[in-house]
């Protein structure tokens, strides 16, 4: 079957490029994320995939919300870096960044951000490495007018790397 | 509810813009999606999500199969019309346009096309007025290099619509 694949044909699909949050009690932890997607209209439903190696996706599944930041695109590789590269095991990702919460607790990250939003999770599905979290959006505001940072950007322009827990990453990239 | 929720904010999420086709028996059918995510790497996996009311959704639930055709900026309005605004219950869509089949049978379009790839679905999601469709990619091509059309191009540029059966619809946009 592999003979059949050319992975190099994912790299023309499109996403942009989020941080998406969670809480765990008084605990802060959030990620880089590019799979964020509006699911339905009626009613206001969003999916999010991450990682289950993530310490957001433990968050998650135990919290049953998360909030998402839809990044523009004055964002910097050092804003990114801690949310990207670096475990919310290890550091304290909410130490140096604006954030503010709204309904579910989640931080909402207001720096580098045009819109963010909140849902609380009404489905999910196993997808092996990775979970589908489907949620309803509980609050959504924007912040600003600009330009969304797109992957495709992030990539030629940030010359960024899609780090091995992203469900993009293409081995040998 | 609705009060704390600002739908512009949708806006800013990002998308590419891409023709997912499927198959029952000798018809074939497609319909242009923006919703097109690969969901994990190892096994490669995408997701698609398809308003139910739509030819394209009855042909793979029962085919169980699709295939996507990411779309590039040279792509026109009337070449995305048929596919975007028109059932194939009234017309047949691929009478004038170019497209191959490789392995599942569904039609890969190959105009204004990147990139090609089939899935065979694994998993499904009920989201009242649309389904997810998540597959397994069993054949993936890169035609040509290009720019892919991302639905941002789609808006600002070609002057395009969503149309209400899409899930990024917002009432009065």
């Amino acid at each position: 079957m592999s003979a059949t694949l050319d992975r190099r044909a994912f790299r023309d699909l499109s996403y942009g490029l989020y941080i998406v949050t969670s809480l765990n009690g008084e605990r802060l932890n959030g990620q880089i994320v590019n799979t964020v997607i509006q699911v339905t209209s009626e009613p206001a439903r969003v999916a999010v995939i991450i990682n289950k190696n993530n310490l957001t996706h433990e968050f998650i599944a135990q919290s049953g919300v998360f909030a998402v930041s839809v990044l523009d695109d004055t964002t910097t590789m050092p804003f990114i870096g801690p949310f990207g590269f670096r475990s919310g095991r290890d550091v304290d990702k909410f130490s140096r960044v604006q954030f503010k919460k709204e309904v579910t607790g989640a931080p909402l990250v207001t720096e580098h951000t045009l819109s963010v939003l909140e849902a609380r999770v009404f489905d999910r599905v196993d997808l092996g490495t990775h979970t589908i979290f489907i949620g309803d959006v509980v609050y959504s505001e924007v912040l600003k007018s600009g330009n969304p940072l797109t992957y495709h950007f992030y990539h030629q322009v940030l010359k960024g790397k899609s780090p091995a827990n992203a469900p993009t990453f293409i081995p040998n990239d």
